[in-house]
């Protein structure tokens, strides 16, 4: 086993999910149902709403959970406490479960549940880790992205973190994530070969420095690659040799019936380098030429360059979307909900001296309600799994559990299920979409809300309540356990 | 090809690697060679040294570089300007070059060449990403497991990270690169298997939650675990329930002759709780039994923890290690030092508005400088290849460019070469150590520095200098561009 090529992901899971799992057949509980719910308690960047992923590379994950001579190897030297009989158990593993999902590019929120599994718990433990590890990343990336989108406008947006990414997987996944959101192109090549994202790239500042002059360096860039060329024009001095040198060459260009695509700005004061490259360049009548910036940048200096008349059209975004730098973690978490007692699901709820750490109990569906006369959604609404009302779309009552006096009846909706079948009895049973139909479906998921919600700054809290029969469960099992 | 498992990362690059190897075979320049240095500007964190870390996984990268068809055919779709001699000239592509590299484990500082790669520039444009990518990424988390390590002192340290981690690769690299600072184990199964990393974990409020009553899970884990069982006592009420039912339990092993190793606080006051379960846990006769703590953990809170008195024996620290919170990011380069004109290496220079994206010209070596009576190091020496006086340890000066009036004489030194051979002439030269003497490597540098260089807080400045010839190579390079 060459330990730097191994893809077998079984293991990608925590030590104790092993202990539970081995627990759990230790003491002949290991076929008991459980049900468990992904979701995170607080939205990221202080935004509004974040943009879920992650399904794709969870489905692939499950479909490919196996326990094989490496693994048994491996556990069996590890812990003394492991009989033998437990990891042929093992051996047997597959994921026979259900499995449902909010759909990878949807606009979610805190405390709803985003991954709901109902499985023999054997199973539903083992996958915890995986699931978190692959929706807490590709979702905040997702988050970070639809905000730098926001910033930017229709302006063209390039991801190029790949370098300052945490290792390998988080790069490919991040510019997935990111062109769902609505970024255009990446620069990681192995992304685009594996997801077919457009990839684009302009050439190093050694590529100047390769060269006895920028202007040669230039030159011989531009004949290699006279489609689409983009010179960097920050090596040694943008304003006084980068941009002028440039504009020779687009003139070059044009003589041979070509064209120069952009300069690419790449430090100093962005602002004020635009504007003044921005008139030269049209003062040597070339307005076709495109200015491209990058440096550092994220959501809030792209707006802030804009309000200072930044003349850029195309962003490089790196470093600061890649690792979503202002908040690199989403807290998503796995709770159980409901678990098999006598052939029946019994709720359980998690208590705890940090009150947002409390869960809300039962086996829940959510549904986005949907206004019929605007066209906008409402509230999400959480509802135990047998409640009928909102399924028939009968008036439902929303209310703010922690100030109850603000309420309201809603009558004219739409209830539209946001979990969707994945997995079901193990097999799976849901289509996964191309990479462009997720990235068209997340941009229709936004014509869905009031502007209010998505803003970036201070946006209003669009709801997520519990039904009132979720809330009544959920007081019950409090003062159960408080007695 | 299945993308979900596809582990070839030749295309792990920037599309402008390959558009500029496009442009030297096309200018007939591919077979120059070039001499690139990978380095940061700035320390992490605020801190006074970084841990460097990624060898192994680039050995690995370097040695599997290959364009198969997947990726030849790739190029060809996606680049009208390819032509077809560039990609068979790609199918030919093995890493010939010569790469030189610090030891993983050693204590590295910002703008010292940390990995060198000469080779033709061809080769060297290719893979500046990936290296990038690991070097950045592993040496951020080894750093920031050494501050964590600082903060515990003797403490048992565990890695808890993967559900945060961005991705999958980074969950286990992290778990490595904590390993190698001293941290004693990773909760990630994988992380165990591939490196041999010791494995800990306890069990989830899920265990609890999914039994009648906290003290019959308790009971029911400690049967089938009676080996290093601890506890998490926080799923209801830590001091009420959960300790008081730890106590139970841990008396029932002790008639059996075995022992409650531990309980764990996943949430609330640590510093409180700890010390009233600490004296339930003695009351108790329980002196044996430790108290783990978790929740958002990280050196900061891990020193306010210990100043409270908080009695904590164990830490398992999750998302702020694995993700690098505080900074997500190491914003390492690989820049252009020297190029092949003419048979010879030309020395080049990358001017910026911005001065600290300055670079060091020259094909350069770098030196520990060990003061042979104190057994400490002075300062790290950067000189131009060429120069004798260092390696016969003859006096050399070092000074501070910026404040030439701060320098001092060395005589009786040791210098050690920092940067060692990994490859040559694109073989392997390098034994890749074992994770374990990575590791005591590591502990034996930190005893190389004076420890006001290392503390955690506004730690004084370690010496990084250019000999004076590179300094005035530096100089009249940019006179050069100046003119």
């Amino acid at each position: 086993m060459n330990s730097l090529i191994y893809d077998n992901l079984t293991l990608h899971t925590d030590k104790y999910q092993i202990n539970m799992m081995y627990a759990h057949w230790v003491q002949g509980t290991l076929n008991d149902k459980a049900v468990f719910e992904a979701y995170f308690r607080k939205l990221p960047f202080g935004g509004g709403y974040a943009v879920f992923a992650g399904i794709e590379r969870i489905v692939h994950y499950v479909q490919h959970l196996r326990f094989g001579d490496e693994e048994i190897n491996y556990l069996r030297e590890q812990e003394e406490n492991y009989q033998e009989e437990f990891l042929e158990e093992l051996r047997k593993f597959r994921f026979t479960g259900n499995l449902h999902a909010m759909k990878e590019g949807t606009l979610v929120f805190a405390n709803e549940p985003l991954i709901r599994v109902e499985a023999r718990v054997f199973e539903a433990q083992l996958i915890e880790t995986a699931l978190l590890n692959v929706m807490n990343f590709q979702t905040l990336i997702a988050t970070k992205a639809s905000r730098v989108k926001q910033a930017a406008g229709e302006d063209i947006l390039m991801e190029f973190g790949t370098r300052r990414a945490q290792e390998a997987d988080a790069a490919i996944w991040g510019a997935r994530a990111a062109y769902i959101s609505g970024f255009h192109a990446t620069s990681n090549m192995r992304a685009g070969m594996l997801f077919g994202i457009p990839t684009k790239g302009t050439h190093a500042h050694a590529w100047i420095q390769g060269h006895d002059t920028e202007e040669e360096a230039f030159r011989r860039y531009a004949e290699a690659l006279p489609n689409q060329v983009t010179l960097l024009v920050d090596t040694y001095n943008t304003l006084k040799s980068g941009v002028p040198n440039a504009i020779r060459i687009a003139h070059e260009l044009k003589k041979q019936g070509k064209k120069l695509n952009a300069i690419r700005l790449d430090s100093g004061d962005l602002a004020y380098l635009s504007q003044r490259a921005r008139q030269m360049l049209d003062d040597a009548g070339l307005n076709g030429v495109q200015i491209m910036a990058s440096n550092d940048l994220d959501e809030n200096i792209i707006v802030n360059l804009k309000a200072q008349g930044a003349r850029i059209d195309s962003w490089g975004v790196g470093t600061q979307l890649i690792t979503a730098a202002d908040q690199p973690a989403l807290g998503g978490v796995y709770k159980l909900v409901a678990r098999e007692r006598k052939g029946e699901y019994l709720p359980v709820i998690k208590v705890s001296g940090n009150p947002e750490k409390m869960t809300n109990p039962g086996f829940k569906d959510v549904y986005r309600i949907v206004n019929k006369e605007t066209g906008r959604a409402e509230a999400d609404y959480i509802t135990l799994r047998e409640e009928e009302d909102v399924k028939r779309e009968e008036r439902i009552k929303l209310f703010d559990p922690v100030h109850p006096y603000i309420h309201k009846f809603i009558d004219h909706y739409e209830a539209i299920p946001l979990l969707h079948p994945i997995f079901s009895d193990g097999e799976l049973v849901y289509e996964l979409p191309e990479l462009q139909s997720i990235r068209s479906y997340h941009e229709k998921q936004l014509q869905l809300f009031w502007p209010q919600y998505l803003r970036k700054l201070n946006p209003e809290g669009y709801r997520v309540n519990l039904s009132m029969k979720a809330w009544q469960l959920k007081m019950d099992l409090i003062h159960q356990h408080q007695e």
